[in-house]
C-alpha cells in the first residue's frame, strides 16, 4: 500500500516508534514524523530500575538494537525514512485544520497531518506534599530521572549479576532512600536501591504493597522484601519532606525517616491534556478512549500505548493500565489501519509481573477483591507447590491463587508469588482468560511435562483442581485472613496442624493443635465435636485429606485453611538454625 | 458418594494410584485394590534419567511424597485404605463373570470387580536384533532397569547440580555407551550418561533425532548435543549387538562401535494384551480405545494413562502418546465417573518437552511435517530471539517454530529449542491450541512483561506476527532446507547476508554475499535483477526489512530465509576464539 499520507506521531518512546516502523514496512510513501518532547527516543523505560542497579551497564544499552545499533533520530531516518523531531513539544491540535502546533528551540510552528497518532504515554502522579520539589526528590519516568537517582546514590556502582550475589565496584552507598508508594515501580526500585547499598524504606498509604495482588499474596512479597532488609510501612502516609536545599527527612505520623533521596512512585495518569483540549473523548478511567482499531473519537486521530484506556476482556469494563507490551501491539494495529488494512486490538486481561529480589510476583485477570467489587460470586484457592518435580534439584516454591466465578465456573484471575517460576503459570492463565475457559478446562490443559520443567501436574492444573474441589463443595475453605481475625477476636475453634512433628518444629503458627495426618484416625477422640475445626498442613493437600477424614468421622464443622503454613501471611515460629 | 463398589485397578505406577487416591477421596466405601506386577508402585518413572545421572540422589527419592513419606503398599493402605498387591500379575479378564485372574508367588486366583480400571502403561519396543538379549543391553522403563544401567556404568556417581558443572565423586566411567534411538528417552539418557562420564553414541534410523520436532529444529538440538561430546548417527540402523557373555560392540553398516552398555530406546507400545484378549476395542494406534469418560468398549472397564489412545484436539485424530501428566488427569476423570460424578477428559494437543544439556526442546500441536501429512495447507515461521529483554543479564536464545493453517489462520503447532526459556512459550501455545486460536489472536495475547521475564513482545507473540506477515503475503519465505538443497544442486541465486561485518566474521554461512542492511539502499546496483535473491540476517528481522526494501526497489524474486544464521541447521564458519 502506498498512501502518501502525512502521518504525525506525538510521542517517541514505545508505541510511537512502533507505529512508525510498522507503518513504514506497510507503506513506502507515507510521510512519517515523530514529535518527542525529550532527548531520547525508543528506549527501554521498563529497564530503568535495572540500569540504576547496575545490571544494565550503560545508558546506551537502553536504546540499542540487539546488534548494538543506537535507536536515535538518525537511525529512524536512515532505516525507516521517519523524521524524528526531538526536543520538540506538541502544544495544540487543530482538528479542523488538521494541524499540530509544535514548539522547539526555534519557536512555534504547525505541521499538517492526514493522520495523527497520540502516543503521549503517562506522567507520574506527584502528590502535593510539602518539600516534594526538592532536587533529591525524584520520580522514575525518563532516562534523566534514572541519571538523577544514580547521581544521588553516588559512585557506588553495583555489579549485580543475575543469580550471583552482587558486589560493588565502589563501597556501597549506605544512603537512606525513602520510596513513597509500593506499586510495581516502588518494589522494583527498592530492590535496585538495596543492590546499590542503600537502606530502603517503602511508605505506602494502602494496607498492602503491590495492589495488583490480593492482600495476602502481596503480604508474602512484603515479608520476603523485609527479609532482604527493606523496611515496609503500610497504611502510612508521608506528611512532609523536610530539609534545607536538599531533602533529608520524610515525615510520617510518629516518625521522621532519614532520607538522602526520595522516590515518589505513587502512580501514573494518562498524559491526555492535548487530547482533552482538542475535545477528544476521555474515558472514565482518564485514558483516551479508542475503538478496537485504536481510533479516537476523531477518525483522523489514533491513540496508542499507555495514554489510552483499554477494555478488560474478563470484566468487559474500561481499565487504565500501563504496559509496554500492549503499547507495541497497539502501535502495530494502528499502523495497519493507517495503511488501509483492517486490524483490531482485542483488549487486555491485566497481566503484570515484577521481580522482587528472589521472588517473582505476577497476576492476570481479576484479583479476588476486584472480582467481589465487580459483583462476581467469586471462589478462590491458594495453592503452594514446587515448580518442578520436588526431587529435581533446584525446585522452588510457587504460591498460586486462582479466582473463579461460582456461577459459570470460569476462571476470573490468577496470581503467583514466590522464588519459583511464576511467569509461565500466569501466562498460561492469561491465555485461558482470553479464551474464556472454565477452571475445569484449565485443569485438563495439555502442558509440557518433564521433571526439570514442572511437576507431573503443573502447579496451575493442581490449583485448578483444588478450586474445582471447592466449587464442587468437596471441601469448605477458610482464608488465613479470616482465621487471623477470628483468633484476634478470641473466637473458640480448633486450629489443627496435621503435619509431621519435624515440619512443625521447623516452622509453625503459634497456638495450634498438632496431630499428624497419619495419626489422625486414631486420635479423633482428642478433638471436640462441638467446635469448628480449621485444618491445614504445609500447603494444604494433607489438610484436604484431613478435612475429608474428619467429615466422614462425623465432625460437621470442618474447614481447610487455604495455602497452609507456606502461604500464612503473618508471623511464624521458626526454629533457630 | 458411598458406592461400596469393588474396584480393581491393574497397574500401580502413575494413572492407577492416582485413580485410587482420587476415588477414595470421593467415595469412603469403595473397596479398592491395585494389582502391580513389579515391586515398586507410584514412582517417578520420568525421573529415571536424572536418577542415573546422580541429580536425584537416592532410589527412595523417586517414590516419596514431598515431605518424605514413602509411597509403598503400607502407605496406600494406611492413608487411602487401598489394598496394593504387588509382585502380582493380572493374567486374564473374565468380563462375563466380572473377575480378574491374578497370579502371585502363592499361585493363581480370581478377584471380583464391579469396576475394573486398566492402567497397564506401555512396554518398550525391543527390535529383533542379534545379541539384544545380552545382560548389558537395557531398556529404561522400570526402576530395576535404572539400577542395571547404574551398575553397568560402574561406581562413577556423578554429582551434577543443576546449573553447575558436574563433578564426580568417583572417576568418570569412560565407559562406551550406545543408545539405539534418538527419541525423548534416548536424548535424556545421552545427557545422563555423559554426566556419568560415558562416551555416548546415539544410533537413530530416522534422518533426525527427536521426531516430535521438525527436522531442522531437531537438527539444532543434535548440533548442541554434538558440541557436548555426544556422537549422533542418523539414518543408521544397528545390524547386531556383538560380544561374549556381555555385549561389547554395536555393529552398524561400515562400523563396529565399542559398547560397554547398550540402551534400546526405539519406542514404546501400549501394554494392551489383557484388554485385547478380553475383546476390548483397541484403536488404530494400538492404544486401548476409550470415550471421554475413560470408559472402554465395556462400560464396566475403564482404561487410563499411557495404555490408552488419545484424541488429538487439533487434528481430531486418534494418537498414541506417553505422558505422565495426562495419566494423572485421566485417573482423576475415571475416579470421578466411578464415584458417580460426570467428568470428561477432553483430549490432548501432544505437548512434550525434554532437557538436552543446556538446551530445552519442546513442542505442542502438529509439526509442519505432521500438518502437511494430514492435508493442511500449512505455513510456518522460524523465529529466534532472546528470552528476556536483550540487555538484561542472562538473556538466552529461544528458537521458535510456529505452524498455522493458511485457510483458517489457526495455529496448528509450535516448537521451541535453545538455551533459553522454551517451556513457557510452548505451554502458552498449547493453551491457545486447546482454545482453537488463530495466529492473530495469539499475537495479541496479554502476557506478563518485565525485563527479567521476557522481551516487550514475548517471543511467541513476535513469532505469531512473523507468521501473520507470511500469511498476509508481506514476505515470501524459504526454508534453510530448501536453500541447502538448491545450493547442493548448484542452482544459481544470490544468498544475501545483510548483517554487519563483525557479525559475519563471528559466524557465517559459507558462500554468501554480504551487504549490511544499512548499506543496502546505496548498493542495490551490486545485485543482479534477473536472479532470485534469498536474504537473511541473524534472526531474520533485518532480513525481512531487506526483503521489503528489495521488493520496493524493483527486485521481484526475493525470499527471506526463516530463522537466519541462528537457526541455520548446517555447518557454519565460526571465528576462532
Amino acid at each position: 500500500m502506498a498512501t502518501g499520507k502525512k502521518v504525525v506521531i506525538i510521542g517517541g518512546v514505545a508505541a510511537g516508534p512502533k507505529t512508525a516502523a510498522r507503518l513504514r514496512r506497510l507503506d513506502p510513501t507515507a510521510e512519517i514524523t515523530i514529535i518527542e518532547r525529550g532527548h531520547f527516543i525508543s528506549y527501554a523505560g521498563c529497564s530503568l530500575p535495572y540500569y540504576i542497579a547496575g545490571l544494565v551497564k550503560q545508558q546506551k544499552d537502553l536504546m540499542t538494537t540487539p546488534v548494538g545499533v543506537p535507536r536515535d533520530p538518525a537511525y529512524f531516518q536512515k532505516s525507516f525514512n521517519v523524521q524524528v523531531l526531538n526536543h520538540t513539544e506538541a502544544t495544540r491540535i487543530d482538528r479542523a485544520a488538521k494541524q499540530v502546533e509544535i514548539r522547539d528551540a526555534q519557536g512555534t510552528r504547525r505541521l499538517d497531518y492526514d493522520v495523527l497518532v497520540l502516543a503521549t504515554g503517562v506522567k507520574p502522579v506527584v502528590p502535593k506534599l510539602p518539600g516534594v520539589d526538592r532536587p533529591n526528590v525524584f520520580t522514575l519516568h525518563r532516562i534523566e530521572d534514572a541519571e538523577g537517582i544514580k547521581a544521588a546514590v553516588g559512585p557506588t556502582q553495583c555489579s549485580a549479576k543475575e543469580g550471583d550475589a552482587h558486589y560493588f565496584e565502589h563501597p556501597p552507598s549506605h544512603k537512606n532512600a525513602v520510596i513513597l508508594g509500593g506499586g510495581l515501580i516502588g518494589v522494583e526500585m527498592a530492590e535496585a536501591l538495596v543492590q546499590c547499598g542503600c537502606r530502603v524504606t517503602i511508605v505506602e498509604m494502602l494496607p498492602q504493597i503491590l495492589p495488583m495482588l490480593d492482600w495476602e499474596m502481596a503480604r508474602l512479597v512484603q515479608l520476603h522484601m523485609e527479609s532482604k532488609g527493606v523496611r515496609v510501612l503500610t497504611e502510612t502516609a508521608a506528611t512532609s519532606i523536610e530539609g534545607g536545599e536538599r531533602a533529608d527527612v520524610v515525615a510520617v505520623p510518629g516518625e521522621r525517616i532519614p532520607a538522602d533521596l526520595v522516590l515518589v512512585a505513587v502512580g501514573v495518569r494518562a498524559n491526555g491534556e492535548l487530547a482533552r483540549e482538542a475535545g477528544l473523548t476521555i474515558g472514565p478511567t482518564g485514558g483516551i478512549q479508542v475503538d478496537p482499531s485504536m481510533r479516537t473519537s476523531d477518525p483522523a486521530i489514533y491513540a496508542v500505548g499507555d495514554c489510552t484506556e483499554d477494555r478488560h476482556l474478563v470484566s468487559g469494563q474500561p481499565v487504565f493500565l500501563s504496559n509496554g507490551a500492549n503499547a507495541n501491539k497497539q502501535g502495530r494495529v494502528a499502523a495497519g489501519n493507517i495503511a488501509g488494512r483492517s486490524e483490531q486490538f482485542p483488549g487486555v486481561v491485566g497481566s503484570a509481573i515484577c521481580k522482587a529480589f528472589d521472588f517473582s510476583a505476577a497476576r492476570t485477570g481479576l484479583t479476588e477483591k476486584e472480582a467481589l467489587e465487580l459483583g462476581y460470586d467469586a471462589e478462590y484457592c491458594i495453592v503452594p507447590g514446587p515448580d518442578k518435580v520436588h526431587h529435581y534439584p533446584g525446585a522452588k516454591s510457587v504460591i498460586l491463587k486462582l479466582v473463579a466465578d461460582r456461577r459459570t465456573r470460569k476462571l476470573l484471575g490468577a496470581q503467583a508469588v514466590g522464588p519459583g517460576e511464576c511467569a509461565k503459570r500466569i501466562d498460561v492463565a492469561a491465555t485461558a482468560l482470553v479464551a474464556g475457559m472454565t477452571v475445569d478446562q484449565v485443569a485438563n490443559l495439555d502442558l509440557c511435562y518433564a521433571p526439570p520443567f514442572s511437576p507431573p501436574l503443573d502447579n496451575l492444573l493442581t490449583a485448578a483442581n483444588v478450586l474445582r474441589n471447592k466449587l464442587d463443595g468437596l471441601v469448605r475453605g477458610i482464608s488465613a485472613i479470616e482465621v487471623k481475625t477470628r483468633r484476634d477476636g478470641f473466637e473458640d475453634f480448633v486450629f489443627l496442624d496435621v503435619r509431621t512433628l519435624p515440619e512443625y518444629e521447623a516452622a509453625h503458627i503459634a497456638g495450634t493443635t498438632v496431630i499428624p495426618l497419619g495419626a489422625l484416625r486414631d486420635r479423633l477422640g482428642e478433638l471436640p465435636r462441638d467446635k469448628e475445626i480449621v485444618v491445614f498442613c504445609q500447603v494444604s493437600l494433607r489438610g484436604y485429606l484431613a478435612a475429608i477424614l474428619l467429615g466422614r468421622s462425623g465432625f460437621t464443622r470442618v474447614r481447610m485453611m487455604d495455602g497452609g503454613v507456606v502461604a500464612w501471611p503473618y508471623e511464624k515460629v521458626v526454629a533457630a538454625k
